[in-house]
């Protein structure tokens, strides 16, 4: 074994947002000259710059609503070819060796599902070959080639997917994700300022923040790293600081890790079985969260984005009850809670609709009215002040 | 044999202004598709919608004004990839099969001379096998791809010579150059009004043109033609009509073909003999006509482009002469007419500094502000009345 094979081995991955201007491509490149300097081998996942995806799908939509899904992943692809491009010459400029590599020529192989491709398989030896050589490697994120040698894009997170897939068939020893927020919170800090960063957090908290509502990562990449074992860190591009660590370990301070919150969602009725309707909805590939309320009568929530599809095969069937929100609060043992939770909320006034238990998820349906208020006081007494908790006097559930 | 075998396989080349605006895409897509109905298998090259290049080169000069030059390759190459999606999803939109790919997609293999890469094999299978499923195959222009795997782009011109390259690999009946001019011209119009277009022009004649400033057509991919056998057609983006057929036919009427000038050059002493001279200019890869004047005094003409790298080598040594053009007489039997084409000057009050003949080509050396006159005097007599040319006075050259 030689002293290379020792070197710690870090992807990165920066988003549209850090990579949107030249001044931030040098921010950029700074971070990564920085790590380099520490004596690590970097491979660095970069999205398109922002603004660049939109103008590209507005340049498609000039010709066709829904263009040629092959053909829109040609273009789409071509955005992330120009940010890994200045970023290689930003780094070469400041004096580091870098070479920059298109999904493709970064061994990135995908199935054919064009828009929305998923990863089948990393060939990782092209990349290797250039750390061994001292290279800093910068790879397009969200993008891949078919085993035909076609171009595909990865669909909605892509460049995380990119970054995790890289580290898994690396074997990374840590996949760093930067973007706009400087780690994982135990609620998202714009609805509820007192939510505090996470230092470390568990790999099945973080997917059941992700699957309900966290935007910080994207399901699929959490889920991906799990798989792979692969220690990801969440960072900010912006500011300096040791972000949060999703791993395996755990060092949460109680129970209750962190409040996740799904807005734009429609609760309906719909005057069906519960086992006919989920049979109707499997046949057009639609997962909804369904309750039988009667022997022809189903309850479901759906997003309100697949509205509209739903109403295509429903029709006259289904009935808007209420707009809504999943409230979800995420740890260990949560589904020992119920009682707790629900009492706290309705002390508050809010009505809880429907509850949903898993190992580390409580889900409770709200009106979308009262989410603030809802998040606001469970995220104060389950996650601020959690030791008090058990010696506050029950109130029955209204 | 089957009939699809039979079927006439042309390849097009459409520029940055054919495909500028999506207004633009959509006309291209409109001459493709009429060819495509006449029954023909179609290859089309593109360029770079126009102003896309330059805003590419801006971004890396923001960085660096000598970017890395594999870099600059990989952010270039960007360009193509997005206007020939584009018309592939035109042509999908407007119901004809079409599949776009990059250089590497299409099997354009380059040497790494990264920015100024040459070809030096096409692997048409991909192509063929598309163009047997009567798809029609849109390919970049300009991009290849190394033996190692790296992007290369191949310079200026370098979408007419993808074209030209591919249909000689294909073994095309025909590539056909759209460009903003209607075909190749006795000169070039915007000089001389009177110049009129060309039906057909020989592949000796062309070369001849294109070497001395003619900028229709790129030298080098004239020449590519040639040596393959590929006839070529210059054709306009906007307006219909045969065009000029470039080939090994010849359908002059007189003897002389056209008139080319190249402007924005240098006569210069230099304090040197010829020989040191060469030698000197050989080992920086640069290329001068030169002559003796004395034993220690050369005269040269340069590109006004490289005054300034002639200066970092020649130093104190070198003195502008005069700002100068070379025009040139291109056709049959050219070097017979020297003296003809100089009297004709000399009749107009042209200075001719110097003369060089070759087998289709006599070019002379004028002051740059006599230019006008020159073009207009020696089109008039050379190509508009010919006839009457032997029967003129001849004038001694003063």
């Amino acid at each position: 074994m030689t002293q290379i094979a020792c070197k710690s081995l870090i992807v990165q991955k920066f988003g549209g947002t850090s990579v949107g201007t030249i001044e931030r491509i040098q921010a950029v490149a700074e971070r990564v000259i920085e790590a380099k300097e520490e004596g690590k081998q970097l491979v660095v996942v970069v999205s398109a710059m922002s603004g660049e995806t939109n103008r590209l799908l507005g340049l498609a939509q000039q010709i066709d609503a829904v263009p040629a899904e092959r053909e829109l992943d040609v273009l789409m692809s071509a955005g992330e070819q120009v940010s890994m491009a200045l970023l290689a010459m930003m780094l070469n400029k400041m004096g580091h060796a870098a070479v920059s590599l298109t999904g493709w020529q970064a061994g990135i192989k995908t199935d054919s599902q064009y828009n929305d491709a998923n990863i089948i398989h990393v060939d990782p030896s092209h990349i290797q070959q250039l750390l061994e050589r001292d290279q800093i490697v910068i790879v397009a994120g969200f993008q891949g080639i078919t085993d035909e040698g076609d171009i595909t894009t990865l669909g909605r997170g892509g460049s995380d997917t990119t970054a995790v897939a890289l580290a898994g068939a690396l074997n990374a020893d840590e996949c760093q994700i930067f973007t706009d927020v400087d780690g994982v919170y135990t609620c998202d800090p714009r609805l509820v300022p007192q939510a505090r960063r996470l230092d470390v957090v568990h790999f099945d908290d973080m997917t059941s923040m992700a699957r309900n509502g966290a935007k910080v990562l994207q399901l699929q990449s959490v889920e991906y790293a799990r798989q792979h074992g692969v220690p990801l860190r969440v960072l900010s591009s912006f500011e300096e600081g040791e972000g949060t660590l999703v791993s395996f370990e755990s060092s949460a301070a109680s129970d209750v890790v962190g409040i996740a919150l799904k807005n734009q969602q429609t609760l309906l009725d719909v005057d069906m079985p519960v086992s006919e309707l989920q049979e109707q909805l499997n046949l057009f590939g639609m997962q909804c969260w369904c309750k039988a309320v009667a022997a022809d009568l189903t309850q479901i929530v759906t997003a309100n984005e697949d509205l509209a599809r739903l109403k295509l095969v429903l029709d006259k069937k289904m009935h808007q009850v209420a707009a809504v929100s999943t409230l979800s609060v995420v740890g260990n043992n949560v589904q020992n809670k119920v009682d707790h939770v629900c009492a706290v909320l309705a002390e508050a006034g809010v009505l809880v609709r429907q509850k949903k238990r898993s190992a580390h998820c409580l889900s409770l349906l709200i009106n979308e009215d009262d989410h603030q208020l809802a998040v606001d006081v469970v995220h104060k007494r389950f996650v601020v002040e959690p030791e008090s908790l058990d010696n506050r006097p029950l109130l029955a559930v209204s």
